[in-house]
């Protein structure tokens, strides 16, 4: 039995959509256990595999990611990570604080020795509908060209198992696909991924063409990952935006929004990496997964799903293996 | 008379829509002479403010940039670049290669003494309508914080000049809005602009709100800068591609791209940068201006009036004033 960890009260739409999300994920599986973390009184869950544990404090998007970890002990979040930790479950799922979950997952779960830095890897959409895994997000602003080249190793295993992908290609995001582009970091980086014999790597990837599928991974410092995702979304949404606006703006392009509505909904989705599963913090001695703060039980459900087929491979003895006793 | 010297071989359309836009432009401006570098038998154009200098090479886009600089000395790029080294012209636009026409500021014309290093400036597309400027593109991918604080600086004197903005807000992109946010380079630059009193820093912008009109200016480091609008482009336009996928799919969505078509092609139009001029290329001692490789006419025209604005202001004296002399 999979034993997954969930903080309730995170996200945008929290408990909803976590209830939700749980609801149909012991549906559809039988071989798990959900073991929720939260206030009781909010839950409305009655299911043999569904234990509740009662906590007191909530780490709010406001909070100081550090000193909410350790100041809030009772909150869900902590709570919930701490049972990872204890092996009391195998893996925890989160839709709220970014950077509180990424603080629980290294203070209160511990990284594994010999992975120096934490990487935040989300798995963002495609126009082919693949998707690849964009790492890090965010875990570690100021990266070295070893951390990046750990980031791959991580983030192959991860996809292998995960996607079933047998030898997942890694690409180097940058300024341009010539051997010899970008900066001091990026150039050293390539060096180092170059020689590196047990992944895949293809080269220097440009972020115009991430949406095209240039790589199953690409790997760059945190730094840079937080403002390609950023920058992703914000053009993404403004253009949907404006594209609502200009759908609106008379009688005659609302006709023709009419008959469209279906169409543009399906590709507005396409964008929707929630699809994906959340974002998973690579280089903890645990699974712990981070769904979009905005998730709907949908996107919730797929997280869960990622935590569960994490677990069934045993993903972190993988990375226990492979990545530090080479 | 201002004198603007051209490159009629930049660009994938030269010397068609170089000559259109050369056109366009001293039929709108009597106060300007062109000189043209290139090959003659390709002149179409004759006009007593247009000056025919004849050129034997080309510099394309795959080569390398410093080297081609270096080795083709008769190149309609080169010769024009040294025409303002020796102030016969005021300004250099060009459309062809970007790191080229980069190297040929730096190497032909030179750096303004005090200036550490170059920096790109773009002109970017908001909601708004309004645009902001974002550097560096790419000159200096890497770069230190007294590098970005003199990108502030000029690009504050520019926007000033050129765009008619008395007090411009400077942002600084970054990967959230607090103070303390970023990568070590963000943090100390976030800590170098605080204390410049010669410009309006507002703080810490994130991508996502860059198209939202967040600040007159953008400053970051060129490999941030180039990252980030590879992104906004591929993101723009692998969405735009699929919105037309998804209007030709079915009789019925055909019916409905007729009659939103003329609106789509606006809102299309409202994220086409070459609508705001071409980029700057600031740090060097002379008016600088590349066009997008794609322009059209009209995006040649933008990019040569933008010369013209910068050489009527002097704006080259007033950085050099503002920036080393403080």
């Amino acid at each position: 039995m999979i034993k997954i960890a969930v903080d309730m009260h995170g996200g945008d739409n929290a408990p909803d959509i976590v209830l939700d999300g749980i609801e149909m994920f012991l549906k559809e599986f039988n071989d798990v256990e959900i073991h929720l973390y939260g206030d009781e009184k909010d839950n409305r869950l009655n299911h043999p595999r569904l234990k509740m544990h009662h906590t007191t404090q909530v780490i709010t998007m406001e909070d100081e990611p550090v000193r909410a970890i350790r100041r809030k002990k009772d909150a869900s979040m902590v709570r919930a990570a701490e049972s990872v930790k204890l092996k009391e479950t195998d893996a925890v799922v989160s839709a709220g604080n970014t950077g509180a979950l990424m603080a629980a997952g290294l203070f209160v779960i511990g990284r594994i020795k010999g992975i120096e830095r934490p990487a935040l890897a989300l798995t963002l959409p495609t126009i082919n509908d693949e998707g690849f895994m964009l790492l890090d997000m965010g875990a570690n602003a100021d990266a070295k060209p070893e951390h990046l080249v750990q980031y791959a190793k991580m983030a192959s295993i991860y996809t292998q198992k995960n996607r079933g992908i047998s030898n997942p290609s890694v690409g180097l995001a940058n300024i341009g696909t010539e051997d010899k582009k970008g900066n001091q970091l990026a150039r050293d980086t390539f060096n180092l991924l170059k020689e590196e014999t047990s992944i895949n790597f293809i080269g220097n990837v440009e972020s115009k063409a991430l949406l095209n599928y240039a790589a199953d991974i690409v790997v760059t410092d945190g730094f840079t990952g937080n403002m390609i995702l950023k920058t992703l979304e914000g053009t993404a949404n403004n253009i949907f935006k404006m594209l609502k606006e200009t759908l609106l703006a008379s009688t005659k392009t609302k006709i023709a929004a009419g008959l469209i509505k279906k169409d543009l909904m399906q590709l507005k989705n396409k964008m929707d990496y929630s699809e994906y599963g959340g974002a998973v913090l690579f280089g903890v001695d645990g699974i712990v997964i981070k769904a979009h703060g905005s998730s709907d039980k949908k996107a919730f459900f797929n997280a869960l799903k990622q935590a569960r087929q994490s677990a069934t491979e045993d993903v972190i003895s993988l990375l226990k293996q492979e990545v530090t006793h080479e």
